[in-house]
């Protein structure tokens, strides 16, 4: 089954918000055997979503929007929709309802606002996708050839369960017996290594293996190999994914830190989790990056003790005992304060894996010794230590989460080599 | 001037990637006056990429794409559009040179891959985008007609940098000074409202106001409102602008925090900036984003100190001086703890303003009492102290952005009362 996306919405063609909802809709969608060939984005005005829909409809015949959906009057989708397939709109009193109770419950104050009562105008003869995660109900329309447009909300909470509860089933049930075939991809995720001296690596299988595409994405935790069977049955195409991601797990060697989605604060905290280990965290110009990562992992406080966020020298002395005089002989970003911080807060919070970073995140702070992007990371596991400089390149933004990123390969790889 | 953008990639229409590259050149283009009208995302595949393009072309004559000019096999975007235009392809020497300089130049092993050859060849009679920030070289393509292709990479870092230093002057050079009118939006942003409450407070300027849309964007920080000026000589717009501005301002009263991009990070720290004050922050549920969202902004380590990631209760004990006894009696997700706990860091880390979060994150370790999402946020500027308890709903990783953003406008709102 092949379908088309469509989102609404002039923040997102003006730029104002990245479109985060066409990712996850594809996804899901590839996992079920249904294939997304082309996406488009059109601002508020009803005549770019009618040409839009309209021009998808025709190529394709299954359109998914999202977006256009909310309380205010930019919100165009479900009328411009019906206009296109010749229906008129109407009050519907259940959804009306569904909206009045849900206000009250939440125990927001006065009636429910007179903007949501728009949200209960449906296009005649449509079916209405329950919203159990906010306001806006989703809307099906179909015409008599069989072509239809599914509307869901803008809102990521809100698409991402709908596109679960309504409508996966709902297009699983229309496909029937039909879906012989399906695309699944499976990803393999490094770090630690430039994308082409990882091309080379992996040098004749690097563009494809076994018949299927290798996807090269360097982003800011590393570069994700994603290879994608398609035309095979289910079970044929997971042998092949499993023989192709070996293929290339072997070549790439100790780069490779997971696969699938796999983050790699979760790789650390599954292999401390292993060791009955816990961990504390001491940061300096990730200023907390890394403490997120780790405790973003639902389930992570049975790992993660704490830390403590050394951005001021002072800070690092006090509650860190990194010794004045280290600082004052070899300078905040150095190997021998990463070091000394991660015995410290390994000691100060009592835990198994101590791990550091301290760098120069920019813009300002460079010097010719030590120019932005320096960054020294350090593991201490149980007084044992190392320290190590990645080389990083880029903004602070960039380097300060590609610095988190090699704390927590650093830690990863010393876990590794303690088990040797 | 109207452009449409064409984002190539297997990995944005399969949703393994989040396409930030299109948002990020249409505001860049928006501020230059130049319009998007569409945008398209296509994979990989050549016959895609010129159905795609061709039909942009075709439309509005004007395309920018990203993506596709990698060192990899599945970059097939100079070749595809070469081949759309009529044109063959050629090794250019002096991108040849320029690949293999910066190899050397980064001290990264042995010979530039061969796979970065490939970025080497150019469409004939194209024209090279130079890129200061990685290997890959943008091009631009034109035909006798005076229709255009500019190719970008996809690299975010690399993409938003040519914009800068080469596309957007050439297309400014390009529309002389034809561009009488510009396009220019303005936003007011806002936190600690629900959506359709802060409509109803606009009243009748809740939809336009002085003829221009008012966008109602809500996101995890709040909700953002965003007026655009069109048809309008530079400035006159700025003038409708301000006006509007003003006007929505005043409805939303408190709520307001910042307008354009103002980071509510960037509005604490400079308020604390203003009084001298430094800050140090206490985190629990949220590990390290508050930190994390302090210190992401340039200069921050004037004002901030550090602070601890209290995770565990022996750590909210120990490092920050809850009392055992108080935590025994009310549990870590409690008003008291909340303040003690600030108290404790400010304390701690000799700070004038200490900043705190303890909560419910979920998805485990709710109970009916508190469920999940409950979270205390609390601030205490030189011993006086106040907390509140924003009401927040959604999965882990919302809840953990809403309470960061929670705490952060309550530090705000404490220095600017304490200022009456």
């Amino acid at each position: 089954m092949h379908v088309e996306i469509v989102t609404i919405g002039d923040e997102l063609l003006l730029g104002f918000t990245v479109d985060t909802n066409a990712a996850q809709l594809a996804r899901e969608l590839a996992a079920a055997g249904i294939e997304v060939v082309r996406r488009a984005t059109v601002g508020d005005e009803a005549d770019q979503i009618a040409s839009a829909v309209g021009e998808a409809l025709e190529r394709t015949g299954a359109v998914i929007t999202t977006g256009g959906l909310g309380p205010t009057a930019d919100d165009r989708t479900k009328a411009s929709i019906a206009a296109l397939f010749g229906r008129g709109m109407r009050l519907d009193e259940t959804i009306l309802d569904g909206l009045r109770a849900r206000w009250a419950a939440r125990g927001w104050p006065g009636e429910l606002p007179a903007a949501n009562r728009e949200q209960a105008m449906l296009p005649e003869g449509a079916r209405v996708l329950v919203n159990r995660h906010g306001s806006a109900p989703g809307v099906w329309l179909e015409d008599d050839r069989g072509r239809w447009v599914a509307m869901l909300p803008g809102v990521p909470r809100e698409m991402r369960g709908m596109t679960a509860d309504e409508l996966l089933p709902l297009l699983g049930a229309r496909a029937g017996g039909a879906a012989a075939t399906v695309i699944r991809s499976r990803t393999l995720r490094t770090t630690g290594i430039a994308e082409s001296a990882l091309a080379d690596r992996l040098g004749d299988i690097a563009r494809s293996v076994d018949g299927m595409n290798v996807a090269s994405l360097p982003g800011f935790e590393g570069t994700d190999l994603r290879i994608t069977a398609r035309g095979l049955a289910a079970d044929a195409a997971e042998a092949a994914l499993d023989a192709g991601i070996a293929r290339l797990r072997e070549r790439a060697g100790p780069f490779v830190y997971g696969d699938g989605a796999d983050d790699l604060a979760a790789v650390v905290l599954d292999a401390c989790r292993d060791r009955r280990f816990t961990i504390a965290v001491a940061e300096s110009c990730t200023g907390g990056l890394l403490g997120g990562r780790l405790t973003a992992i639902p389930g992570s406080s049975d790992v993660v003790l704490g830390g403590v966020i050394a951005y001021s020298n002072a800070v690092k002395e006090h509650l860190l005992g990194v010794p004045p005089e280290v600082l004052a002989a070899h300078g905040a970003v150095s190997e021998p304060v990463a070091l000394a911080m991660a015995a410290g807060v390994r000691a100060s919070l009592g835990a198994d894996v101590g791990v550091s970073i301290t760098g120069v995140a920019g813009p300002g702070g460079g010097t010719a010794e030590k120019p932005v992007g320096t960054v020294w990371v350090a593991v201490d596991v149980r007084g044992r230590s190392r320290a190590v400089r990645p080389m990083i390149v880029g903004d602070r933004d960039e380097i300060r989460r590609r610095a988190a990123q090699g704390a927590l390969d650093l830690v990863r790889r010393a876990l590794a080599d303690d088990d040797r």
